[in-house]
């Protein structure tokens, strides 16, 4: 691994991979956007960037992907909750978008293919920790549905023996550049009116994130041995909504009252119980650093050191 | 159910389902752009056909779910075997098109969607007979890997109580007006050329079929009780090719010389073994009534007295 391209790489995920791939000797160029990449993000990756559409701009895309050996595929929707409103939108966005890479890469004889799937595949699972293994789940989310349609389409590349593909199925990600989900809409409403918080749900969904120092060097360390493979990742613990707002809180120095919408979960789609079994990736030689606690805490802080991200 | 929709009803499933819905009492209305499905094949249905196209048409699509209380979404890219020359064209026509024909459903209040899925989805199933809560397959065709992303769409469909979904996934399917695979390929050469066959692969692919009658049956017969559920529907045998080809021969009265392209698939994600597990589908009452033999024969036999088909 040597010439990477990253889509997505001015995104949160993707601009921590960026660093990080420039800091061990990749020469780093990212396809994004920008329509929630960030060009603050940018700053300090040194990164060859190119504006573009993975729907829209076809060729650019094909051009990008000269000399490239490994694609880190990041760019998607991953605005879980608001499917409903736009019900084609994962469609394109999470699965004709893949498809576009994945043809570009295979015809520009890119080799691996490293892809950014969701542990929302899961749905409502019915083992915890969920293994990669599980019988064919039930989709509860038009998201969920969409990565595991990119991965399918991804494994039919992998056996036609167009690309080496290595798929990652995600829990939650925080830390620094994070703009989206729990964290960042409990510190806006505190910024807002620091005395109260509403929570979606009865706050006790239970959920397992994952630090994106951990997710970055998954990425990069992990890789299929042969066409498809597929890993989880995340930490092997999980905490409540309740338990994250009470750290949120406790670093903003507030103690709001909580109210809640009601329900086991906090829209539809919305699963109470998120836990991955991660040994597999362990068994790869990864393993988690952060506890979701020290990720939260993370996450919150640079969100105040960067408030211009509210 | 009373009003029904069947996009593709003009195809080899969808006009033999028309015939049979109309000959139980329904009021049948037809949606297809007539790319594979024929004019001939609704001369006996009196149906409402609705010239239109899944993917341009939507507003039309829409004006046709009017009404309708069950949608059967047979329409589909159903050539498995040229997905590379095309690697667009199965999530375009297979998902994009099966969330077209889902949004305009749920929109104008459909109760009943039932949905064409494929034995394929397995890929290279390791359980035989395979059932349905196989272990999440590597897909290995784009076909497939289209197919399952669609049955994904639609479970998040049903999650949200926006339909009722029932997915069968299929064999592949024999009888009246079927005008592609192996069975007319055969024919065709045999055809031109009495004296010799060639066969792709070895001719050892063990693969389980169905007629179009016990299809159809299935079709109308079985329905989730609840959100989304999904059922195999195949005979309990296999055939080999070789087989069939000596089946189709014999119809036809030739002995030909068979050559083969050798290798133990015929094409790239073509599977040397399908077998479904078809017990669930027993459970409900269903079973098959025609073996392969007198399927493949009754094919032929069709075929010969329709050689316009050719």
């Amino acid at each position: 691994m040597r010439n990477v391209l990253i889509t997505g790489g001015a995104g949160f995920i993707g601009s921590n991979l960026a660093d990080q791939l420039v800091r061990i000797g990749c020469n780093v160029r990212i396809f994004d956007n920008f329509s929630t990449g960030r060009g603050e993000f940018l700053e300090t990756s040194n990164a060859d960037v190119r504006r573009g559409d993975l729907l829209g701009d076809v060729d650019e895309l094909r051009s990008a992907m000269a000399g490239i050996d490994t694609v880190f595929h990041l760019a998607a929707n991953a605005d879980v909750r608001d499917g409903w409103n736009n019900p084609d939108r994962d469609a394109y966005q999470n699965v004709i978008a893949t498809l576009n890479v994945a043809n570009a890469a295979a015809v520009e004889g890119v080799i691996d293919f490293v892809f950014s799937s969701t542990g929302s595949i899961y749905g409502e699972a019915e083992i915890f920790p969920t293994p990669e293994n599980v019988a064919i789940p039930t989709q509860t989310s038009l998201y969920g549905a969409s990565k595991i349609a990119a991965e399918g389409f991804l494994a039919a590349y992998a056996h036609a023996k167009k690309l080496r593909v290595t798929a990652f199925r995600f829990v939650s990600v925080l830390g620094p550049r994070y703009s989206h989900g729990h964290v960042i809409d409990f510190v806006r409403q505190l910024a807002k009116d620091p005395s109260k918080l509403h929570i979606l749900g009865d706050g006790n969904q239970r959920k397992s994130y994952m630090h994106v120092e951990d997710c970055v060097r998954a990425l990069i360390d992990i890789r299929s041995d042969s066409g498809f493979d597929v890993f989880n990742l995340g930490t092997p613990e999980f905490s409540t909504v309740n338990s994250s707002a009470r750290w949120i809180a406790s670093v903003m120095g507030l103690d709001p009252d909580i109210t809640y919408s009601g329900g086991d979960r906090g829209w539809i789609g919305d699963n109470p119980l998120i836990l991955l079994d991660v040994d597999k990736a362990k068994l790869a030689g990864w393993t988690t650093q952060r506890s979701i606690e020290s990720s939260v805490k993370d996450t919150v802080k640079w969100i105040l050191e960067n408030d211009w991200i509210l």
